[in-house]
């Protein structure tokens, strides 16, 4: 009865089996303007030390429990406040699923409304982790041209109404309203109605992004998305990522109850509840330390914008034009349209800068060669200062401008 | 342009969403024999604490990244030792990956595997965690009839056998061979021997789940199933929930490249890596407490394992069995064969005393009225004692001896 051939597991997967992903090495450059870090000298540790000391102390013994489905409820309710404070929405605890990050919402969401061919809207650049979902998914991408507001409203309601009138409605349209990334722009006030009636008119759901919306420097908070909506359909995301640290894992998911009691029932059978370990400690920082951490990272990362603001005023040639967010952690770099930004970035990452291409968040992977996203939240001011006089000289040498 | 009814949400979704699931809050029992928990107030939070606070120390500052997709390598290290030293397993740390639990990684290979009707052999009675995915999977069950030295091999082969010559080939076998979840037994050598035999002559993988493994309280050591495999087909999936805490949501899976590669994929597009400020606390305690702290919370509960086999001999109709495990947190009690233990249950917790009905983890829900899983891991002694007793009132005064 022997037969010691190895197994060909390709034969046995399912259709939905995940494609191999190689393992991979994040290089990671001197000065890394290619990833969305928080400061990591700026990270609350001790702080975070002390606040699970102290939920361990006071529930510690819980954790011999397996936890909530939607997350430790102290948490929630933390989150249902603090999203009825600071982003005006109608929401409470029940409402909340805490999750791994915001990705793991991400992907669950994508997961529940796109089957192959299904049709996502987005703005015309966008997070290349939802687009590597959403074509992992076999979502057909259709991205939204935006100006320094955010989308056109009546270039989507044309794309919608085209989509509708071949019977292909689309299934979602996914939004990064604040500080969008990687354009770095904020959604107006309007923008935001316009966007909820069209939503609305059409019965498509809205899926809101808003991980960078506590990293404001300047400016007025615009009320979310989710907000202005009277009819539920709109489902909101964010993180811990940003303001605490991304190595947390530690996101929350918005939306209504058809869809929470879909996120419990993958949960359950996916994960047995929500890491109540670092949920306590989150839980105990959020309600101590954690507004004043914000601000002071906030005034640091300020810094750092403005600090490559000016390198790219001062090192850039003038046929170069970037945006300036108000807030976030990142500026999107425009070249003149001759340039290949994609091609180059290998080399330039060799002198020690990194950046993310604009291809990189284009639906079709091709578009937006001459764009670039910078980050500002990882170097110091000088370094950044640097780092941007590096670019400009090898963009120079390189004929880019 | 205003249409403000409510979206019809269940129209929109795809194929693969999953069903909804109603918020439910677990009854908790005073005598809670139902879950499967450790001593809560053994769990080693201070150690914790203090093993958190040396990562943090070391390497806080890396939590401003983005964690590893297979998780924090030296937890990977660690792992992929203990697995040589203690499961003979010819494991690196790059066949690692680690995750929320083992669940996590159990719903994982279910998906990747089991398309709506494909057939997945099991024990008769398992674990109904990994039961619940499979049946949302859609998989068909084939429960393989067990004795107390595991599935018995002439029915696993025949149920294999009829099952290819009907051009149903099984897309795996999943099998929980230490204290089985709920049987309590474990798989001899020569069992484990003979089911990679028959797998590898029928190229079917196995999936085994060693999540009680640690938790020995005296027999001898049987090697991992993993480790008697020359072609590859294993894979593995284990856990520190039992040894630490469920609540900290840290397990591991171990198996081929093309199935870690997979995992990756998973991993990076629904979740971006896998929480650091947890791995680094379970790692710097698996290094220096944990193996003091299994010796300790063994004793303990092989002392409360004992008051359960007592209590049970004591005040039980000799008419009802039970298993005598080796390990693990609970047993298997069998009663008449006219006994409907699921319909009695709700009672009983009105009493005070939780258990999980032996049709709560057979393939068809109805086998197994008869049977009940024991948990004696959350009481003390005394209490189990008293809580076996309530039991034994409760089962005469309805009639069930």
């Amino acid at each position: 009865m022997k037969n010691k051939k190895n197994i060909e597991f390709d034969k046995l997967l399912s259709r939905k089996a995940p494609a191999f992903r190689a393992r991979a090495e994040l290089p990671r450059a001197k000065y890394d303007f290619a990833i969305a870090y928080p400061d990591p000298q700026s990270l609350p540790l001790n702080d975070l030390l002390d606040s699970l000391s102290q939920g361990l102390l006071e529930e510690g013994a819980d954790l011999a429990w397996y936890p909530d489905v939607q997350g430790y409820q102290p948490l929630r309710e933390y989150v249902a406040n603090k999203l009825r404070t600071e982003r005006r929405m109608q929401v409470t605890a029940e409402q909340v699923v805490l999750g791994d990050g915001s990705s793991q919402h991400i992907s669950m969401i994508i997961d529940m409304f796109i089957d192959p061919g299904d049709i996502a809207i987005t703005e015309d650049f966008f997070y290349s982790g939802t687009l590597t979902t959403l074509k992992t998914a076999g979502a057909d991408i259709r991205g939204v041209k935006c100006d320094n507001s955010g989308m056109l409203p009546d270039v989507l309601e044309r794309t919608i109404a085209d989509l509708v009138a071949q019977k292909k409605r689309p299934k979602l349209i996914y939004t990064i309203p604040t500080f969008q990334n990687p354009q770095g722009w904020t959604m107006s006030l309007e923008r935001r109605k316009a966007l909820v009636d069209i939503a609305s008119f059409y019965e498509i759901p809205i899926f809101e992004d808003d991980c960078y919306v506590d990293l404001r420097y300047e400016g007025e908070n615009v009320p979310a998305i989710h907000s202005l909506d009277p009819t539920g359909q709109v489902m909101y995301v964010a993180s811990f990522s940003k303001i605490i640290a991304p190595g947390l894992r530690m996101g929350y998911f918005v939306g209504p109850e058809e869809i929470i009691g879909r996120l419990r029932m993958l949960r359950k059978t996916g994960g047995s509840g929500v890491n109540q370990f670092t949920a306590l400690a989150v839980h105990r920082y959020a309600i101590s330390g954690l507004d004043c951490h914000v601000n002071t990272i906030n005034k640091i990362q300020r810094t750092r914008r403005d600090a490559m603001l000016a390198a790219l005023g001062e090192t850039f040639d003038p046929s170069a034009s970037w945006s300036t967010p108000e807030g976030g952690l990142y500026l999107w770099l425009k070249m003149p349209k001759s340039v290949d930004l994609s091609s180059i970035s290998q080399e330039v990452l060799s002198a020690g800068v990194g950046y993310q291409p604009g291809t990189m968040f284009s639906p079709d992977g091709t578009t937006g060669k001459n764009y670039a996203r910078l980050c500002f939240g990882y170097n110091p001011a000088d370094e950044i200062g640097e780092g941007i006089e590096i670019l400009a000289n090898l963009f120079t040498k390189a004929g880019l401008f």
